[in-house]
């Protein structure tokens, strides 16, 4: 594919991620797929032009339930009653794994990015504007997103960049992963003042 | 109140308003609480430190089951086992009309704002930029969000400011509120690149 003639939104995968992750007490677990989160995602996708929306989970039932979900409102009866939610699930896919996620989009080429994020000040965060400039300049490239508390170490050092935490006032942070994908997204894709 | 003393989000009432709005086919209806949007607008404004977040309903039963939600998060068993919700529902206050909502925050001095958003184009549309400069100028200010397909006439007619869309790719453009509102927050009061 000559990835020259698409937009950097086209190049850019995002990831749902539903392991590993980490609980209220930082063990890994196995979250459970919300299926709001997977409707709100496909529609903030679409509204940016992002090129795959992958919805991670290794647990079989799970993935069953998402590509039902998908089916409903893509080939089912959903899809002439609600022609607009078609539009935002069609080729959103379903992985066990990351590394599958990555694979399936690519991401195995020289100079592929791997985004993550994480409500945490850490290390080596980067900030919007030059996530905003890597994404331009990456040929192919993935943001993660972690359900529950946010993406397991073992995930975060897949990332070739760390976003810094979105500003909150005072002390408090504790954005849905909705919201903050949305914030994320129209941060490093958005047009317009 | 020495409203000189607060920033720009304190100063700021968001309200998440139920009825006027209007519905697919663009009749005027009154759409019902979605308890997950209650949550994710009261996570968005606390971490953006928004000054009051308003659920506008007109119907009984809704109020009673919005200020029951809050209750058990905020009094009941839910306010010690999840602190940060607790933290993000207090205050979050139910009215009948957006007037109340406007009397209930002050806004009937002069230079008040009142802020609507559409996904819709329409005339005398301003930038984000723009409203952030209106608001950090605005001794008091509310900002309307309309569930289902958008505020009616009569709400858009309230606005002495309305917003562009968020401007999405190609002719898409269905955001859930919940992401709009996590969006157009950040655009108006976000910090950092």
């Amino acid at each position: 594919m000559n990835d020259k003639t698409l937009s950097a939104a086209a190049r850019l995968a995002v990831g749902l991620v539903h392991y590993p992750v980490v609980n209220r007490d930082g063990n890994t677990v196995t979250s459970s797929v919300t299926s709001l989160d997977v409707h709100d995602f496909a529609r903030v996708c679409r509204t940016y032009g992002v090129g795959g929306l992958y919805i991670v989970t290794p647990l079989e039932a799970q993935a069953r339930l998402v590509e039902r979900l998908i089916g409903h409102w893509t080939a089912g009866y959903g899809s002439t009653a609600n022609p607009e939610r078609k539009e935002a699930l069609t080729g959103v896919k379903v992985v066990d794994t990351i590394e599958d996620m990555l694979d399936n989009f690519g991401l195995g080429i020289e100079g592929a990015v791997v985004m993550v994020t994480s409500a945490r000040p850490g290390p080596d965060t980067v900030s919007y504007a030059e996530g905003r400039k890597a994404l331009e300049k990456a040929p192919r490239a993935a943001l993660l997103f972690g359900t529950a508390h946010g993406l397991a170490r073992p995930a975060m050092e897949m990332a070739t960049i760390r976003l810094a935490p979105i500003p909150g006032v005072r002390e408090y942070n504790h954005l849905p992963v909705r919201s903050a994908a949305s914030i994320i997204m129209d941060r490093l894709l958005g047009q317009g003042g």
